[in-house]
């Protein structure tokens, strides 16, 4: 098999190049069929890749300029030439790599992308995934904020992205769909998921639809995709990373309170240990912007070494499957059911 | 002092009159200065009260019928004289108490609450509260499902009766409000959320506002009160249950995963023990449908008799304070600068 190219945004995240060549590291260990183009500053970045032994399997492009996490997209779009992020997007539109992979400022990545790649045919909405861990292992939930509402046909859309997204990634022949609401029954919420729940109950979208699921219901891995706007999904995804971080928090205290829970803490190590595997974000790193003609994964600003290289095997996963020929195909499917009349552009 | 009288429905309630009347016992073992008007069926009502030695604190009346948890609102409504919901809401409205509590279909208790009761003059939109437990002790969180949305005057009002709520509830004499949005820069978010955002920044509403927060601020405790729609707070609620229970149990697994842990977790009990009680449900029971001419507090279908005390004793320090006062106050304050023609009635 000849290797596959990523483009990495090698400046981005907040610990910039050295956990991100130190992601791609550990990411090689398990994985000889990638090579990587890295986009940034060679002065900072050589070092780093002699040092884990990555120089053969790297060529590095020269962008003197750094997106900074906290720039606003629009200033961000106006500077967007010499940064390492619009090199790194630029090499997946030039079809120099399959995918690309950043951990910077997110509202500038989804505009780059957006400007560079283009959306897909029949796409309205871009959307932003979230990978999600759940009893049963893992669930995708979008938007996570790439807009600020949907309409019926915008959330329609998204379950069709999601669908063909969760079929790529978790490699489920028929993955379940469920709309995000405040009710289990047909007649509750706002008229937007109403519409969307009878298109597809009703009709022949070709997705497995699941019905409404409830905020309690994503973590418990009722259906495999959670389809949603971009505001609520949000405010759901950061709300249950602070109840996770508070629960994980207490318990620590619970189990350091005393000399007597430290020793039985330290029995209990290996159980311990299960725990912050599953606890650990890294695990479900990496979102994507699905619809557009290419695909960058967005890496959390703040992941580890471990973290990043989940999110550069996501995009390795995703530039091997079918999923843009299945978007393609579920977006022409839906629109000759002539249900998006009024977003038709 | 003399003792107050609170109504309670004695038949809501994923499991009926013998978790109420065990919650009143809980209860009445902290507070002597509480008596209790009891409605449902008798026949099942008087041996509970007699085992849990309740009798003398306590007065029945019979009501035959019992909302089912299932029932819709609006055929609750139209059944409702006669069922015990009725029955309590209706002693709050005669003034025989003070405030009451159901632990029954949510719907139907807000929908028959707001017949029978009628809002606060000056409010527009009455709002469901939860408190959320945080990293600093507890929060108000509104509206959590009483309305599907919320325009920018209904933000501040929930802001103005949330704030009156939280002192009454914590007894904090100045809580901080937030506004739940998906960034903290001051444009950032829907309109409603921006205009609301611009009142209580530059206006005099007597609200300390903190800004925007995100979702993962409402877990740590960032505000006292956070304000938000109905659809979004009752997303991000369930969505906090829904994590907080996966996180239990993985930490539960992980200290039963082998003998060595079970014996860890064994050394380590009080510290788990304490964990337990952080993460109980029931220490946070009782939500608050805001802005009527009386107090209903619904206790959790599913709360144990513990949580139906917690529920108890909200209603008790309701009762108590000067929560409807403040409201109206509050309310005046906002309507003079004028600020919400567009909703008045």
């Amino acid at each position: 098999m000849s290797p596959i190219s990523l483009s990495i945004d090698a400046m981005g995240g907040d610990a910039g190049p050295e956990v991100v060549v130190e992601g791609l590291g550990l990411f090689c260990k398990q994985r000889a069929d990638v090579d990587f183009i890295l986009h940034g500053q060679p002065e900072r970045i050589e070092p780093l890749l002699r040092q884990h032994k990555l120089s053969h399997r790297c060529t590095i492009i020269d962008h003197p300029d750094v997106v900074s996490m906290s720039a606003k997209p629009s200033s961000a779009l106006r500077k967007a030439r010499g940064t390492s992020m619009w090199g790194m997007i630029e090499s997946v539109k030039q079809g120099d790599a399959v995918a690309g992979v950043s951990a910077g400022n997110t509202g500038a990545l989804m505009a780059m992308s957006m400007l560079a790649l283009r959306k897909m045919p029949g796409v309205h909405r871009p959307a932003m995934t979230a990978l999600w861990p759940t009893l049963e292992g893992r669930s995708v939930v979008l938007d996570v904020g790439a807009n600020l509402d949907a309409d019926a046909d915008q959330l329609v859309e998204f379950a069709v992205m999601g669908e063909a997204y969760a079929r790529a990634v978790f490699g489920i022949e028929r993955p379940t769909v469920g709309l995000l609401n405040i009710g289990a029954e047909d007649e509750k919420g706002p008229d937007a998921i109403k519409f969307a729940g009878e298109i597809m109950r009703t009709r022949d979208t070709g997705i497995d639809f699941y019905g409404y699921v409830e905020g309690n219901d994503i973590s418990m891995g009722v259906v495999d995709v959670v389809v949603t706007d971009g505001f609520t999904g949000n405010v759901a995804l950061k709300t249950a990373e602070g109840t996770a971080r508070l629960v994980s928090r207490y318990v620590r205290e619970a189990l350091t309170s005393s000399l007597l829970s430290k020793a039985g803490a330290a029995l209990a190590s290996s159980g311990i240990r299960d725990l912050r595997t599953k606890l650990n974000p890294s695990s479900v790193n990496g979102g994507v912007l699905l619809g557009l003609n290419g695909v960058v994964v967005k890496s959390h600003g703040g992941a580890d070494a471990e973290g990043y290289a989940t999110a550069v095997k996501l995009a390795a996963d995703l530039a091997n499957s079918h999923y843009m020929e299945e978007v393609s195909a579920g977006l022409k499917r839906v629109s000759r059911l002539g249900i998006t009349p009024e977003t038709v552009e």
